[in-house]
């Protein structure tokens, strides 16, 4: 439902570059190409840079132009009027090749602050060229809301509010309250990032900004009340695919951001939520928590028991000892939240016994690098696995890329006589992170890991140590153990 | 200079007990202890929550009670009225045992907006019966800055601001914006913490709201222009000394809050820093940081090459040569953003020329698990490093809590007799990143290491490679010739 994607500037790296060769298919979104306006003295045509932005394969280009008088001065070092006119043909040449233009005036509140006619000359040069959205920004990031709301105020009146946008920068902390200053004096679109991503303090933050005008504004957007619900999911799976930690804390979307504690509150919540909540959590895609005693501890782990399928055990003391064995590895850096099958793998064993399918005898990985003679490297890793299967011993030598790479190699290998149905496992994702950065490289690791079946099925596992191979190691082995104990063909 | 800090609740944990116990002797601040308005049906004096708050060595102690009138029907459970006068015989008796009383205003807001009759009649009566401030609460969080503003004009026509407070949430992401939004209508205390820990999304964020009303909109506050300079350092002790990993986009005190990269802003931030940043760092205590990374320019190469005292090359070619080398590394997932110390023997390298030290000739690392006859489990690494000193081949073997604290120790071993001062040299801090996830266990690996030495100097180098271990040792390289390089004895 997000109208426009910035997907960057094509010419500038090669990860730009690679990026618009492979473009993604959007459904109800357009790509833009993000640059600058044409450099001074050439013209729009044939500027390399411009042309580099017009020949990608989107339909709308944004492109960034200066504003602030100052900046024109000592940046560009050219007279200003001649800064305004490269903005009015840059626009009209983008326009004339077809592409719908953004044109993001740079350092506008501050430029307007110094020298309000110039800065408002830029911009309606940018709109009278063509350009369908003057997008107002605060570059610096350092405007407080009520100076946006006057300043958009006063440029309504010289362009509508229906061409007009609002870029701002988190560096006052302000930048969701500024985005909607902007939008209730006028404004149309707004730019931000999920999460707040961005240089310094980041953009404006849409995970905030998007539910406060649809849920307590009422406005109307792209965005309908189903799609809304994504908003959780689609912030965690960007923290994650950018190897982030979860912001437990962040508004609307962290998993913090619905949790209650405190005798005092939970039974009201529990009678009636919206008196302990500003709104209700599913509406994003969030759910309510609350913080448990022991005793709800208990309870918390008997509905996950449930959600997964696993038996409740006849004799209920179990549970006590599941519940204390999973704080005491958690304690230990384990986390189960996401890893349901090494969860699952526990709690089977603890409440209902668990064939173990296979005994690690013992791993080697050996990694060597060697400088040869002319002075190219060889790097290579190699992992033995001995396992004992039914009583018979088993070892495999397997090479990789990397010391995982090879242990897992080597450990399947050596089970899929035993077990054909590990020859379609693969892993899909592997995650490193680091409990106690503070003891240097004796630190406690974590190795969080997805593996994938020919049905495409995922699950999640998890390994601690204070050895990186042998965290590995252990992920490695829930994952395929999960494997056997599900046993179908798939 | 921040005028009163909340000590907790006395009476309500053994925790909060021991601190009043103990209370720290504290030079422009007040003490203040927290609890809340008498029970109902009991006489304020014999209500023994309300006796051990004021009992605490404190001269001030700040008294919550209800203003929601559904929170009075639900919660309380006793008629409206009746809780008014719970709340001025509450403040009244505190204000009889010599007391500065403040008075939280819960759920102020959405009791108001559901009631305002009776949310103002609460508010009012514990300003009657003495109270020095009458606290506005948005318990919730899901206020934005328009209806703060509307709702505490209405309130302080009939409770002069002097005597009016603000305590903000950050459930909808504008808690800072909503604290100056209540200023602005007319309060004059603000509630809140540094870096805006709290429950949920956190309280206000007092290192946010503290810069902008002093420097940006000319308030006095009991803080002056010299104690503001601590207001970075303070956080950063706060966050360490709650092992919480440093927010490094926090507005304000932020490591990266004036951090500039990209080649369009560097020329302009190093001609005239104020034109790429909304206030000067060291006035909150923070300093600019220039980043070299893929989007940069030569200006900004230039400007961190001066930084860190590396001459630049009489052949103005050497930089573009240089420049391009970082572009490429850093596609294949270098980050020398914070590793100056491998961009300094890059740099030097490539500029210059850098005698290497030493090279590498192999290494090999084995990491071996066992599990022996009676079920218990040994691990161990063992790492062989060979390089080449001046000539001559030397080799040591060495053994470590995993892989790569194994090849730290034979890499420091081998070289110590040739670079004695490398004995002082120990990591700090490691960190992993995996760069593509979806590659699984064959992914691409970014090793950061922070290295010291006996000063007390800190330094960071990174490497990356498919394999972990080989990362890790580019990065472990890197880090002892960076000290090498230096070549002073600390």
């Amino acid at each position: 439902g997000v109208d426009y994607l910035e997907c960057g500037w094509p010419g500038a790296n090669p990860l730009d570059d690679a990026f618009f060769a492979a473009l993604p298919r959007l459904q109800n979104t357009r790509a833009v190409a993000f640059g600058m306006t044409a450099r001074a003295g050439i013209p729009p045509a044939e500027d390399a840079q411009l042309r580099a932005i017009l020949t990608a394969p989107v339909s709308a280009v944004c492109l960034v132009g200066k504003t602030w008088d100052f900046h024109v001065d000592v940046a560009l070092n050219i007279p200003l009027e001649q800064n305004i006119s490269l903005i009015a043909e840059s626009v009209a040449f983008a326009v004339s090749t077809g592409k719908e233009v953004l044109f993001d005036a740079e350092h506008f509140f501050d430029g307007y602050k110094t020298n309000p006619a110039y800065a408002l000359a830029c911009a309606r040069a940018a709109w009278k060229a063509g350009a369908r959205w003057v997008v107002l920004c605060d570059t610096n990031g350092g405007l407080l809301p009520d100076e946006v709301r006057a300043i958009v105020q006063t440029i309504t009146v010289h362009i509508p509010g229906e061409h007009l946008g609002i870029h701002c920068h988190n560096d006052a902390e302000v930048a969701v309250a500024n985005s909607l200053a902007a939008v209730a004096a006028g404004v149309r679109q707004v730019q931000g990032t999920f999460g707040g991503l961005g240089e310094r303090c980041g953009n404006a933050n849409l995970a905030s900004i998007i539910p406060a005008l649809i849920l307590k504004q009422g406005w109307r957007t792209g965005i309908d009340a189903k799609q809304l619900t994504h908003l959780t999911p689609l912030v965690r799976r960007l923290e994650t695919r950018l190897n982030r930690p979860h912001n437990r804390h962040a508004a609307y979307v962290g998993e913090s951001a619905f949790a209650h504690k405190g005798g005092l509150h939970i039974s009201a919540v529990v009678r009636n939520p919206r008196s302990y909540e500003h709104l209700e959590p599913s509406a994003v895609g969030n759910q309510r928590k609350i913080l448990v005693s022991d005793q709800a501890g208990k309870a918390a782990l008997i509905d996950r028991l449930e959600a997964l399928k696993i038996p409740l055990p006849q004799d209920k003391h179990n549970l006590t000892v599941l519940l204390n064995r999973i704080k005491e590895l958690e304690f230990n850096g384990f986390s189960f939240e996401n890893a349901d099958a090494s969860f699952v793998l526990l709690a089977q064993d603890i409440l209902h016994g668990l064939n173990n399918f296979f005994e690690l005898q013992s791993f080697r990985v050996i990694d060597e690098k060697t400088v040869l003679a002319d002075g190219s490297v060889e790097t290579f890793s190699t992992a033995t696995v001995r396992v004992k299967i039914n009583g018979g011993m088993y070892a495999v030598e397997a090479g990789g890329n990397g010391p995982v790479n090879a242990l897992d190699e080597a450990l399947r290998s050596v089970l899929l006589e035993a077990y054909p149905i590990l020859a379609s496992v693969r892993l899909v994702d592997y995650k490193v992170r680091i409990l106690t950065p503070h003891d240097g490289t004796q630190a406690i690791t974590r190795v969080l890991i997805e593996s994938q079946d020919a049905s495409g099925r995922t699950w999640n596992t998890v390994g601690v140590s204070s050895n990186v191979i042998d965290a590995s190691y252990k992920a490695v082995e829930d994952a395929l153990r999960y494997k056997i104990l599900l046993g179908d063909n798939k």
